[in-house]
């Protein structure tokens, strides 16, 4: 290509303002016409608007990340109630938070930018810290009779199955991830289970407990496998992105959208960090995949994304 | 403090929702009831109001990054023209771009995620890359051109006053930061401005010029020993961060807010990435400042930041 | 205290310098009068030889990232072999890429600087890549050949069960972290196991499998809780340092001594990123435990740090 | 090119070890065999020593952090000694903390891991922090006291001439940056020289002092210019690298060698961590450069290197 075909294909960076046009779906639009990790926000939301909209999509939504303690439990919660996670791969920790906003116990505000923060008195007074938010103690034991209050009939089922039964015992609740996962039939796959508070539980209760994680990978492979067209979110990175890798490496197309939120970068050489290039060179993602990866923090990107996706799926 | 006191004290972390409030001081309002980089968001939005709201607040705005290229010109050019800003330091870089846009000339946009960037071949057809803003070569004999044709009456006057004379030059813009600047008369610093191609220029063409850089860093303690109340908002690190922060040294009463946004951090022990509690070890920061530090890009942040302002001082 | 008391407690930071010793003990020593991440590297390396010469503490060793892959199996191997760790936490893929190298597969170099890497080439010729290190797809096979030849008498094992058996059927190496931990009965937990590759043939070609990951959750909790006192390092974050810190909690003194190698960061809240301080609300870090982070990658520190401690332990 | 070719060309990842050999050299060495950042730190390691045999390059050194009060002034001061670089630019602040380290008056450390850091009681004892350095307000005491002792014969004599004459000035140190410096003549740039509380110092007790920077500039511009053989190392961003750069893209030849030691990233699009590849597509580095980017602290990287360096040239 020569010099001036090269330069009539560019498109303009466009400077962006809020004049009187304030609806999101616009600012975003907006946004996919800048550069740096705004513009790269402005096309997740289309990415992500598209996945929604091609009914051969399985969505594929991989959680890492303490976003329940951080106050975003209802966000997850209305990603799925709107249909937009068909898959949800997630930490231990994540459903032994929700679980325990669930039966009504609550985190707390710290504030890192005023108080002195001093670990060692807040373990005097039984707080357990997570950066800028506090879990008092008392909630490991409302989880702890809870669970010893369940009548699990098989102990070897596969965890998205317990975490099925999990949802169908626990109160409704508008912002359980775990309630909506099990009224909506969306499963939850939780590959290290059995690292966070709730399976410690589980653990000390259920002596004989053995769920099967060789049958959930199984499934998830299938579920890879059986997509029509794979589609991907990926917030964070760990455990939750590489099984949804390692699975859509099973699917015969590949993923054709992926979108990731992170703070991870490649340079280290973890996979949490990974571009989605690279992932390409695995087959995870397809070549032609439409992608965009957002160096940011999923809290702030994660409520901006589904204001989009509801305005525009509304409409 | 007793156990139940310190507790009874604490306010829980509200779950965010998106019902049919969608208010973006509202949304701002509640991310500040919740934890990490969200809830910082939304605090920085409630002190950088009440510094517009407080007359006596010298607002000390430091921007580093490539804030113009990235297409964020128009929101600096909308928070100057607001009157949320009294006092601009930037880099060298955001001065000459600003120049090039409103020349005339343009940024393009690359794409990262999708091309393979070949650097050889943007080097080959005169085209320079900001990550994925892409800057062709034809820009800068642009600002050559302009820059021969000024008639610079004084070659040492200090790098503020020129640049308040470029802005005069220029022609009017709707979103040029030189140009609002010398509308509404407020000083742009620029220590390190012979790193920079405007400067360069300058260089070429006026043998015998020394702009002043050592009125402007003397004016600059004048502004902050004279605030009644001084305030602060870091875009990036670099010298911005660091030129407002030894002047705040000299303001009687130390900052009472300061803002920062940045992906820098602390751990490698640079200014850039420095806490705003260090900075109140250097009394830089007052003791009971209000302050919040968010680790995010700027491009996702300003915007929602400038549209929080926005309807917050329409009100 | 008041202030001269103060400033006549603290230390000088001495100026390192290397003249004519060049011995790594007394060069990490002097790094410790430093300061930044140079200062936290001496003051771990001087921790870790503590642990190492308190016969009473076990030592729990989190490895995440692609530590095998990068080239330092044998590092890690060496730890092992040297008695430097007594409890092994680490991923899938480590175990996974292990048993390629030990089976004779290999990975190979690319080059991010002098290359532009093209993942659609590299899929095409069945290369995976991993940042700057591809391994072929035939390594795969490699480990499907070899899974298929075990003979597993029993299908629901716990998984370190599992790890060391794999560890006695794969031949003698020098580099094999398999093969030490086998030989020197050091436990190897791996609690994301079905998240590689290795679990995944493993699920292909024994249809009933289903190792017993609670076994492993409470024999790791029996570990900590019967060590007279504790002490761990952790590489990198994820599931190896939070499955090593809930079980931590169950250690009646807590961690003694307290080493972490991250490239993670505390902002966005993860507990990847967590600082130790942090560790201490939660009971998992003594309060008057040795602690220090080093913000840096484990290719780079580890080899430094397994240098010293050899040295060391020699004299 | 086929599979085959391809495949053939690619070098193994050697596992490293450290048996008996434990030269420095032939430790690097083998890090470049290895992958992610160690790798690059064995190629820098390589390069550096290259740049170093290469008798028509001239080396540019870009130094930007709080590399002094972190400890490693002797560091840098040695690598000037040696021979290693031919010009240096750095940051104010570097040059103040040598200033006062040489006038005998020095940083202190304080502890991040191990105490609660309160910087309110900090700045309550006149002791500024630098994120775990701590450096007393008497400092600038002494600096005041140096400063105005002096007889500066021209007041707009270019930054550089300024600092060799200050370097000419201050007694003799085995440490000292500006000393080594005005001793071996090597220029030392900073153009953001009033952003620092040497300046301030100067700008306070020298009314009419007007340090020309565009002369600065342009002696800049004309040894890059004039360089056969340009070569660069640059430890941290901001303006030393941007510095470095611009007058880079005036060496006929563009730069032939090129290493940073930085934390910052790419993906916020500043410059500070923009890739050694972005910088030819601006002509700053060669398309046929040596290159390598290590993401890491200096202050681990620093030391490494000039052990290498220093071995490599003895021998």
């Amino acid at each position: 290509m020569n010099d001036k075909d090269f330069k009539e294909k560019l498109k303009k960076v466009k400077q962006f303002k809020i004049d009187n046009n304030e609806r999101i779906v616009d600012l975003m639009e907006q946004l996919s016409n800048t550069g740096f990790n705004a513009k790269r926000l402005g096309r997740a939301c289309k990415i992500y608007e598209e996945m929604i909209l091609d009914d051969d999509c399985t969505i594929f939504f991989g959680l890492a990340g303490a976003i329940v303690p951080a106050g975003f439990q209802g966000i997850i919660h209305d990603f799925i109630e709107s249909g937009f996670i068909d898959v949800l791969v997630t930490t231990g920790a994540n459903i032994t938070h929700d679980l325990a906003e669930t039966l009504g116990y609550h985190h707390l505000q710290g504030d890192i930018d005023v108080d002195e923060i001093n670990d060692v008195q807040l373990h005097d007074q039984n707080i357990n810290r997570i950066y800028d938010v506090f879990l008092p103690n008392e909630v490991y034991e409302g989880i702890e009779d809870f669970i010893s209050s369940l009548d699990i009939k098989n102990l070897e089922m596969p965890v998205s199955e317990f975490l099925k039964f999990l949802g169908e015992q626990i109160p409704d609740n508008k912002n359980s991830i775990l309630k909506v996962c099990a009224k909506k039939n969306i499963p939850i796959f939780c590959p290290a289970f059995t690292d966070c508070g709730l399976a410690l539980q589980l653990g000390f209760h259920y002596k004989n407990i053995n769920l099967n994680h060789f049958k959930d990978m199984l499934k998830m492979v299938d579920l890879a496998w059986d997509a029509k067209v794979a589609g991907t979110c990926l917030v964070g990175g760990g455990v939750p992105k590489n099984f949804i890798f390692q699975s859509l490496q099973f699917c015969p197309n590949s993923a054709k959208y992926a979108i990731q939120i992170t703070m991870d970068r490649p340079e280290q050489g973890g996979l949490s960090g990974a571009t989605l290039k690279e992932a390409m060179s695995w087959g995870k993602v397809a070549h032609s995949a439409q992608t965009a990866t957002i160096i940011a923090d999923a809290t702030i990107v994660l409520p901006i994304m589904y204001w989009y996706l509801k305005k525009v799926i509304e409409n």
